[in-house]
């Protein structure tokens, strides 16, 4: 199941993971990235999550549906999760298919993720 | 298909995108001003996107429908979508005949689609 190159990278910066999916994932591949991800929020106590979807030409109703666990989950586990980098074609294919990432915010890219997930901390603390 | 005079102007301001419909479009104008509109968030990295439909003055089901997708496939690119403009016997025909434009915003006019665009900014960041 784990062989080949990582299909995903959870990278830590700061109190932000930044997991880049880096093809697409099968089902179980989809759910086993969900556990890592959910994993590593209690271990390096993270309060904000960007999933980077840039390299997927496709989003199904599965991937769609496990990326909202996902934020709900981290949710429950005090982190902001913001999907980035959703390709223009990507994008038209869901809305046709009326998927959506219901209350999940979303960003252009890494840096506008980031920049998210800053002004959001600004927002709670103001000297943070 | 693209002779005469623009049938959609699209002006950016800031990290703003203002697309003025100028004339009533048919079906496949519309969709290709909806491929246009969601190419150019990528390209100028637009976080709002204001519509201005004040020189409709019919929105027919087909186009409320792809106005409602160009605010959702804005969203998962990281824009926000305001529609504005919309005239009072066309909020009349469209409230008459059952159709709305669900969850996007809309605003009287283009100085109101910007001011709750900015108002929605000064809620993201204190000093942006």
């Amino acid at each position: 199941m784990n062989s080949g190159p990582a299909l995903v990278s959870i990278l830590r910066q700061g109190d932000t993971l930044v997991a880049s999916v880096h093809t697409a994932l099968d089902d179980s591949e989809m759910v086993r990235f969900q556990h890592d991800l959910v994993r590593q929020i209690g271990e390096h106590r993270a309060r904000g999550i960007i999933i980077d979807v840039a390299a997927l030409d496709v989003i199904d109703s599965f991937a769609s549906r496990t990326l909202r666990s996902i934020a709900d989950i981290a949710r429950l586990r005090g982190a902001v999760t913001v999907i980035v980098g959703i390709q223009p074609d990507v994008a038209f294919a869901m809305v046709c298919l009326g998927m959506d990432m219901g209350e999940v915010p979303t960003a252009l890219d890494l840096e506008e993720g980031l920049a998210y997930l800053s002004r959001l901390r600004g927002l709670g603390s103001s000297h943070g």
